[in-house]
């Protein structure tokens, strides 16, 4: 197959948008378009555009924003879709960037993904996210995604032993991590006794849906990620050929039950063992080769979790790890050295661009502050729906 | 590069569905995998599936309809995303199917296109498909589909000698095809005296947007179209040898400026030609290749345009092509056998799949009542915006 790499990156500052949904999809894009060195006149080099995102109609009223992308980019006539999958808009709509590349359709892609979510606000925004569950059988009941994930948690309590501790260690890992992103949401310093002591606990770090408390989850962020695709046979011929090629090795996506009351085993997350394996083996490689991973913290849980899943600790060992230090910068296995979704943000669309942007930083060394020694491969997990639809990605420069 | 083609087919009747989004959606792809002799068990034979809808989100509420589907019909783990590029969402998804098993990661996918449009009603219908323009330089003043038709409509009036009977001719034909096509919305046919006599036109045909009247244009209709697609070397083993192989010779899009007054000659609809010519090429073919097409009716101006822009008749001579009946079954460029958007209905994301439903039922000699016979190579054209990005497909059993 025709080998895929990413020669670009971009990223707006995560947070509260200055300006509107289309302006900030294009200002990570120029930002992917310049760190490639595409040169005026490049207009002609992109073929496709795709807009990975969640909202843009539902919150923001816009169809057909990659169309805006492109004309705003002066791109025209290069062919342009929006791709939706949750909250792994991002992921796979690079998935199809590499399937339009690999095809030989195109050579070069662009791929942005984008939120714009804090358009709503407060219970709004919980229930536009909650729009990814079962129209039927769960959405309309209520359910909500904090819901889902405090159980989970609680039954991965029960079963495994996690403590409400160890959800916050990822937390101060994270924040500490995302102190040395420019881009991240929250730089912000958290210290574990600050929302962990019992005397202050529901003053600095409050219950949201038991046992989940603030800290245990993101916060709601506007956002987006861009980079920019080509085919290794035709980066020197399009311009890109000073550019250290970050190649895709490995790609997938996988669905669990869209009911995450009808899955077997309900501390099982199916879909990001069965898209990483897919990932591993399209990439001849397996967990012992990553260095460096961007797992999806929208919960603390799912870092933990996914940190099993993806086999890098042994099941029901991940907050162990966690403990350990493992997953920290100058650990065994740095996890979300970017500050992951909990103090980066999570942008929903932008969060699978995003995760790879920062892969591609520590896999060409730019990672200042937080960059992992020597890394050379990485291993992104974008997570959509409550497990329902995951993506897996391996880029390296092997 | 790799040969993709159809080998099933499903589509629901269009109108007004009785049952849920997520069901209408199934009940197309079931009938595509029955069509395709898909056994049980064959679950294991999908590898991804697409849907393609404009208002899933913004209209339905729901997030992940891919996933949603998956799920329902059982297929998991595949792989699953939507796909939104306005009323082109279908037929752009068909094109990430191509992508998707050209590239060889998937060799079989399931391509569903698919709007529920009527839980929204008057003002509001034209204000959601409105979504589809500039969101700051068009939409936000306003400015609607039919507006810009009109306009449009006007210009080629003036320009080309289009009249009102001209419109009325198309949109007679149309009503004719759709009435031997169970699936459409309007199965009614239509005398054209009836829709032009001054004397009672204003009853029988009211003015919508000047000089557009209600027979100039689609309907709002809910509906879903499938096809499932396989790479041709992989027919025999997947169990669908014995379906007549309908292939995708050329797929292509292209965007057009996303602000219409900026458009250098606001007649032209530079979109259309270039996908067009794009597909053309690919296939090696040409417009005098073409035995039945379908073009976007969405208002009948556009018929008349389109068929000029993918070569079919000069520029300006479309109409004159219309009123000699070269367009109507029998005629020598038989466009929209279906109906049309004009009577089959326009459930946006579904029309890019149903178009091409409706060529591979031409193709395998199936449009019981209204076949075009010996028809071989057909073209189908999905207008997404008003021609900001626009669809061409070709296919071929030759």
């Amino acid at each position: 197959m025709r080998q895929v790499g990413i020669v670009g990156v971009g990223h707006t500052k995560f947070g509260k948008s200055e300006v509107p949904f289309i302006d900030m999809l294009c200002e990570a894009a120029l930002e992917a378009m310049d760190d490639a060195g595409a040169k005026t006149g490049s207009k002609n080099v992109i073929d496709q555009v795709f807009v990975g995102s969640m909202g843009a109609g539902m919150i923001n009223r816009i169809s057909g924003s990659a169309s805006a992308v492109v004309d705003a980019l002066n791109l025209r006539p290069a062919m342009a879709e929006c791709i939706e999958n949750g909250p792994a808009s991002g992921a796979s709509a690079i998935k199809l960037g590499y399937m339009a590349i690999a095809s030989g359709c195109c050579d070069c892609v662009l791929v942005i993904g984008g939120e714009m979510m804090r358009v709503v606000s407060g219970w709004e925004a919980t229930d536009f996210v909650a729009t990814m569950l079962h129209p039927e059988a769960e959405y309309k009941y209520g359910i909500t995604l904090p819901c889902f994930a405090g159980l989970f948690t609680r039954l991965c309590m029960e079963k495994y032993g996690v403590d409400n501790r160890d959800l916050a260690i990822v937390s101060v890992k994270n924040h500490e991590n995302a102190c040395h992103n420019p881009c991240a949401h929250i730089q912000r310093k958290v210290v574990l006794e600050r929302i962990t002591n019992p005397a202050y606990i529901n003053a600095t770090n409050p219950i949201v849906a038991d046992p989940l408390r603030q800290f245990d989850m993101c916060p709601v962020s506007d956002g987006a990620a861009a980079v920019l695709l080509v085919a290794k046979d035709k980066q020197e011929e399009l311009g890109f050929g000073h550019k250290k090629f970050v190649r895709i090795a490995g790609i997938a996506t996988a669905t669990d039950t869209h009911v995450v009351a009808n899955r077997e085993v309900p501390t099982d997350l199916l879909a990001v063992r069965l898209s990483a394996q897919k990932a591993y083996k399209m990439a001849g490689m397996g967990p012992e080769d990553i260095d460096v991973a961007e797992l999806h913290d929208a919960f603390q849980i799912l870092e933990i979790a996914e940190s099993e899943e993806v086999g890098f600790f042994p099941r029901g060992e991940g907050h162990l790890a966690a403990r350990r230090g493992d997953t920290a910068i100058g650990g065994k296995k740095p996890v979300n050295t970017s500050g992951g979704l909990k103090a980066k943000g999570h942008p929903l669309g932008a969060t699978g661009v995003s995760q790879v942007v920062e892969l591609v930083r520590q896999l060409r060394g730019e990672a200042e502050g937080r960059q992992v020694e020597g890394a050379k491969t990485g291993l992104a997990i974008n997570f959509g729906g409550f497990g329902n639809n995951v993506a897996a990605t391996i880029l390296t420069t092997k």
